[in-house]
């Protein structure tokens, strides 16, 4: 499916995880601040591009750009709308939210490394078992700017121990899009108690062998504004993500 | 030869082109504007990657920063200073132009790759000439941001016509500091009337075999203060770079 035709089913109201949709079309996380707040979370991507690697910022007021044929009020599966850092709704449109001076952000997803994964021979579970990938706000903090600070949150998937390896130097290539792993092992290093209770998406089942593998993930920039509560602010519920026109290629290294 | 040493050379007043100093330790281009301003230029990086590659942007006022143990207004051996996109002065201090509302961008240089073109078997002219590299406002225009605009300014390095593709290869890994080339051979491509008149730094001598490589070059936020006129910007004198305790090693893919 190109994606143009994904999002016009978002569009129309289908909503449903994007791991595995559009193979080869790069994925993205939203988030949409008032103006005057964009300088500190453009400058908060900027000081964390792990978790925060910008694909591209819309000027104030745009709904679509180069790599977006589309409209971001309306072309992700699920939203959610925060308002002075609580989550007030998760609506499918967010057109009645929608204000002229809103920046938007386009933020990469580990998604668009995933069919790399595959092509290389690591399972991808959370696509095997058709469930959403599961993410955990984490101990570890992320490099303040300005008003705008919180944790690092990450993104899991369990590896078999002799393919971790392949894994890491898989998306190593991938800097546009999280890059390599920021840790793997032990989840208690990151602050994360219990990997079966995933602070966003599904938990997902392990193998005998598996090992969790952790990667930097674009919800972070929501956990942010949990904390640093913006007058207003959109974003993708996690793991629904936009669905860009850029090709993963172009952010292969 | 340590950075904290060189930058209390040039702190001290010596002027000098930065080219193979401090091996091993990442240089850096400098544009500071004013705070009202930064948006649009922190915007107009995030747009024009490989002539802007961020390495990190200070807090409004700051004069150093994590991989700046030094004095942004100090630490460079030659600045220019503009007004209203204009050139006032080429000083060696700018303390008496600072102001607190000035928002400090670094943004990678391409003699960080220049070590490993070296150890690549390349040979570096300007180095072996003594010379400054030489640079040239190109007729392609970067991608804009609000009220800034401006040409890709590119800095040329000749290559033996055999070693062309290991250049490449080689300078692709460093993604952070201009990457890969943006042109090999026909300058004419680029606007470029003349090689042996360079807009900014010197003319290098070819060899027998050369083809002209060239790469997105850290001046093009200079050529956009001069489109874009704000009312003042702070930056180094072109091949006059800022010495950070950054390892090139950090930004090798």
């Amino acid at each position: 499916m190109n994606p143009a035709d994904a999002r016009a089913r978002f569009r129309d109201g289908l909503v449903t995880p994007t791991a595995g949709w559009c193979d080869g079309y790069t994925q993205a996380n939203l988030i949409s601040v008032p103006r005057d707040r964009a300088w500190d979370f453009l400058l908060f991507a900027q000081r964390n591009p792990k978790p925060c690697p910008v694909l591209d910022v819309l000027d104030a007021g745009a709904v679509a750009g180069p790599i977006l044929d589309g409209d971001v009020r309306t072309d992700v599966p699920l939203y959610r709308v925060y308002v002075d850092g609580e989550q007030v709704a998760e609506p499918t449109d967010v057109r009645e939210w929608w204000r002229e001076d809103l920046v938007s952000f386009l933020i990469g997803c580990s998604f668009t490394f995933e069919r790399a994964l595959g092509a290389a021979g690591v399972p991808v579970r959370h696509v095997e078992q058709g469930v959403n990938v599961p993410m955990y706000r984490t101990s570890w903090r992320c490099r303040p700017a300005g008003d705008v600070s919180g944790p690092l949150v990450v993104s899991m998937r369990y590896v078999p121990e002799s393919l971790v390896a392949t894994a890491v130097a898989t998306t190593a290539r991938y800097p546009a899009v999280h890059g390599s792993p920021v840790h793997v092992g032990d989840p208690r290093e990151l602050g994360v108690a219990d990997l079966d209770a995933p602070d966003y998406g599904d938990a997902v089942a392990s193998e005998p062998g598996d090992v969790p593998v952790f990667w930097a993930c674009g919800v972070t920039p929501q956990a942010a504004v949990v904390e640093s509560r913006p007058p207003l602010a959109i974003a993708h519920a996690p793991g629904h993500m936009l669905i860009t026109d850029a090709r993963d290629e172009d952010y292969l290294i």
